[in-house]
């Protein structure tokens, strides 16, 4: 499976040749837990592992990557399963809210179907202190260089953890937003890099389903290039993520100030 | 319901004070079609009902807007609940659809579950000519001044439908960028703008959802201002879907050059 592929395009500029360009892959990947389908995702096909680790914490099907035995993974023309090994006790909460699901109102063919799915109770981030300004500074620099898909294909998304010092502890890309995050979830977990003082980056816009990965996999600083949605503002609020948006040509902005100034009174 | 919201935010560029800056909203949106819960969604309360038309055509529940018969929508505090009611012999299939998945594969609590839904088998488009070069220059400033809400809060994607002499016949916004395109398909359904060389310009990149989108509601011309995925142009291909791809600093390139010169043989 290639990351990559090249592809002819007539480019409109008079020219009647065709130039070839190198474009992201994509692929369908299927997803079986103990060899129960359970869904299908469309997805850049490197690191899969880890987006199966991520997405399985993200979507509260395992608790913890120890719940998680094995993954196998087969390779078709057109798409990829996963068959993925979890723990009896992790397999049987799957079992039982698909069932509440079924029962409560069918079963969706997209989306997700019930309410509370969507809008969910979760445990609340310990807070932690925003880092100093000149953090941010050449913050789109550092990102281009650690994303090694987007520099041949562009159009793939990329999310990274990096530490207090700016080292990049992993970078992982997506023609999806919420996938790469998943990766980068899946990543940390996997590979137990977990530092508390360490902010996620996102090249994304940050809607209300990417704050929820965050409280989930209690990630307290989330910093993406482009403006979050008021939703997510008022989530990241309620459970204790600080959100950063880093603008192209402007100051960072933290959508969390009451952290850094618990006495003053704000609007939110 | 408003579609943007201001927010405080501490602007970190050694000013004390915070400053308020204009966001997208985002809501969760609940849609049931005859009674039956079908999924959640989280949209750009904006064009909602254009969004439902469009969802409903695109996920194949509809054939045709006629078979929808109302959308009633109850706004709530964080969400908003849409009771569509569809007619009998698309509510049958939808039962029918949902019965065979839960045989077949159990339910799922997001994405599409079955492979077939995610690669169907789609009835293929009317290839047409694509425009002359000119018609793209200036493309993103047409773009940017049609896009209403982008231009209070920006992270919104936009989905513009503009015919030959690049008239804006429809925009429509969203968070998310299938959502944006599926509201485009339900304004061009609901208010009969369906022109036979008219384009759709997406402001996202392309992946295959988007493309099948293009195919079901049989538009041939789709330009995106990032690349198109691998995969993507395969599918266009297959099924008669012209990609074009305007970089920013460079010429459109054109994914499907087959349709302009039929006797060159091609490695697609």
């Amino acid at each position: 499976m290639t990351y990559n592929a090249e592809h002819h395009a007539l480019v409109l500029d008079g020219t009647p040749e065709t130039q070839r360009f190198t474009l992201a892959e994509e692929v369908a990947l299927s997803i079986s837990y103990n060899g129960i389908n359970y869904a299908v995702m469309l997805v850049t096909p490197k690191d899969i592992e880890d987006f199966i680790i991520g997405f399985s914490l993200s979507n509260d099907i395992i608790e913890h990557p120890r719940q998680l035995y094995g993954i196998e993974l087969t390779y078709h023309k057109e798409h990829i399963n996963a068959e993925v090994d979890i723990a009896n006790q992790a397999f049987w909460k799957l079992k039982e809210n698909k069932r509440q699901l079924a029962g409560a109102s069918g079963c969706g063919l997209c989306g997700v179907e019930a309410l509370d799915n969507a809008l969910p109770q979760l445990q609340p981030v310990d807070p932690l202190p925003l880092p100093e300004a000149s953090w941010f500074e050449g913050l789109r620099d550092l990102i281009s260089q650690a994303q090694a898909l987007a520099q041949q294909s562009g159009a793939v998304h990329g999310a990274l953890y990096i530490d207090a010092e700016r080292n990049v502890l992993a970078c992982r890309e997506d023609i999806g937003r919420h996938n790469a995050f998943d990766k980068l979830i899946g990543a940390i977990a996997a590979n137990k890099l977990y530092q508390k003082d360490c902010l996620v980056v996102l090249t994304s816009r940050c809607s209300l389903e990417l704050v929820q990965k965050a409280i989930r996999a209690k990630l307290p600083l989330l910093v993406t290039l482009s403006a979050p949605t008021a939703l997510s503002v008022k989530w990241a609020n309620r459970y204790g993520v600080s959100l950063i948006h880093v603008p192209k040509y402007d100051s960072p902005r933290a959508y969390s100030p009451q952290f850094l100034h618990p006495t003053r009174t704000l609007k939110v």
